[in-house]
């Protein structure tokens, strides 16, 4: 079973799809459940299970995981939020929001996924963004949750040292998907890649083999 | 005029006693109402003005601001608190707590100096910690903030990039303060550095001359 | 076609023969000439061109682009060699050597690609390794080159922003390839990842979609 | 005694001066006897040496050690040249000058400074560049080399973890120096930092306390 965060819209409805259509038992999570209802219809007829959770609540984060149908192989954490424009022009609610939605709610998961799975053979896949690698003017909050999931990440991993969980980093640039619409920021998408693609690729890259595993993909547009 | 945040103890009122010592006009802000007019109270006779306030709350960032009794040349950010452990074991108030307190606080506050002082020659010290520059075991939520600490940092000076208000980034590691024994972490402090030492050190490193300025600043122990 | 560099032995012959199973056209490059007809002889009955080349020559690096049968579509440079050991054990001409075989050597080939196709659509994959992304002790002068190779192409991403040839950074860790047996250090290889699997992975990797393409990829062993 | 490299133009020059007016006794060494010389003349009555030494030839390092006067309690290397332009307007012997001059002199030099030094209290100050921090268009060898440098210098700190040798890094930004008159770059150097004022504030940022010191600085102009 592959267990999908933030599957309802954007990446994660991509990487929902298009791992559906290789017969992939799937669960997938997300906020909006009518959004996340509509996804699982798309990926019909796959095993799908879909569970509302606001990982930014840790109980709700506990509840998911009491009620995972069996033990994932993979889990894919797509969840995030985007909010932008420079410092002086953003509101506090919002910042707060968007460390609640990206950073806090990656701490609670990884925390609670570490705490049963760490001793399983399993990929943990930790999708950020390439706003984590890099300093972005008119992106200063949400490059602060970036680098801070991925120093999260990072460390864990020095914790997981010899044990079977793997931490995958993905870091997916300019993407065009409805996060720009809510995320104050107007850009020209026409060059931008599609969740689609973005999602086949990254379906396609990540691997395991006998002795290693690709533990870190970035995926840039032209 | 010099303005330290987390003045109320270790590294912040450190400073906040050697710059007392070269006769500056001093603002200190902590949390601690009580260990904020001891601090005080140890620097006289500069000249000190106490501003008690939570930096965590936006509002409380706003007023600390409209009361300050003038300009500060410079402003040093020293807010901050640990939590330590590895991720399974730690709890999810207590990171949400780590979060605020560093990274939340730290986005208000730097937010607000923007506001009103991107147009005026200033220097902004973030001091953060190593484990803003590395993964670090057994810090995974620390690390977090800090990462996120430094990439709002980096991205707001990009932002500032044609602007007099200059950003400078200070990397401590290992100080012996009273953050320890509330951190969960036990450890021999008996070779870090005091944060006496550290702040004479920083103090002294801390330069402008008409072409530029030193800007980035890591102190390690031994 | 697709150019391999390093192809003689190491991940660069088994990219060859992953290749030349899926029967791409090939040219491959290498100091060693034998060895490289031998790697050719195993990619039978692929169609395969191989140009014996030392690519810290500049002249000899002309002359391998001027016998090209073909514009490559994708080039994929493996050239290196290992050194290790701590740095005062470490003989001066070795060090050489080193920085010649590793960093000289993709100046020399990545500027002579970027003369001949920064117009052409085209993957330029840089193989590095993880010693490039991460400090190591016993390990200082091939981090040194390595880090400088990443140097190399990240600014030189930088300078091709708006042209079609797009750089590809690889960065594989721990291979039990005759790479050590040369290098200096004594390893326990039973846990590392083969030449084969590294190369099976990376081929897989490798991908371009309409918009965007994984630009980065990290390989690990457990 | 303090030892400084690079010692006949720019930072090296200047900070040979700056030293000297505090009396301290000091050892001189660049390629350039002439222009060492003057630089010494300068620098009078204070206690200089001069030993001139290519240190991209490693029996003129040793030379260079034998013929010390003393144990420096502090080295400062500022050994390096500037090449610049997009790499495929670089000319392979320049590239290749670059390395040896940057990137092979730095190796060498800290090779031997390990051997003799490693178990005496000493600070090895490491003059790089900002370009050792980021990349940049048209600095892609310069890049290339500086991160090279900074790939040695953080693993060698690693080799050194118990040792009293200290490894002080150093990253000057954007210095109006005769540097750039022979680089291949135009520049408007107005508001670029002089080696003067780079000098003075580095002299007084780098400090040694009890328990730590100052590790790693960045200087940049506004």
């Amino acid at each position: 079973m592959i267990l999908i965060t933030g599957a309802s819209s954007g990446l994660g409805a991509a990487l929902a799809k298009t791992y559906a259509q290789d017969k992939h038992t799937l669960t997938l999570t997300g906020r909006h459940d009518e959004r996340l209802h509509e996804v699982a219809q798309a990926c019909q007829p796959a095993n799908i299970c879909t569970l509302t959770a606001d990982l930014s609540d840790p109980k709700a984060v506990t509840r998911l995981f009491d009620q995972l149908p069996a033990t994932p192989e993979t889990i894919i954490f797509c969840t995030g939020s985007g909010y932008f424009g420079n410092l002086e022009k953003q509101e506090p609610d919002a910042i707060a929001q968007l460390m609640h939605n990206n950073l806090l709610s990656a701490a609670y998961f990884l925390r609670e996924a570490v705490i049963r799975y760490r001793n399983t053979p399993l990929n943990m896949v930790m999708v950020m963004s390439t706003a984590a690698q890099t300093a972005k003017a008119g992106e200063s909050t949400y490059c602060a949750v970036k680098w801070g999931v991925r120093g999260l990440m990072e460390s864990v991993r020095l914790e997981l040292k010899d044990k079977p969980m793997n931490l995958v980093g993905v870091y997916p640039g300019g993407m065009a998907t409805e996060f720009w619409a809510t995320s104050g920021k107007t850009m020209d998408l026409s060059g931008f890649m599609t969740a689609d693609e973005t999602a086949t690729m990254l379906k396609q890259a990540l691997q395991n083999a006998k002795h290693g595993y690709i533990s870190d993909i970035t995926i840039n547009r032209y």
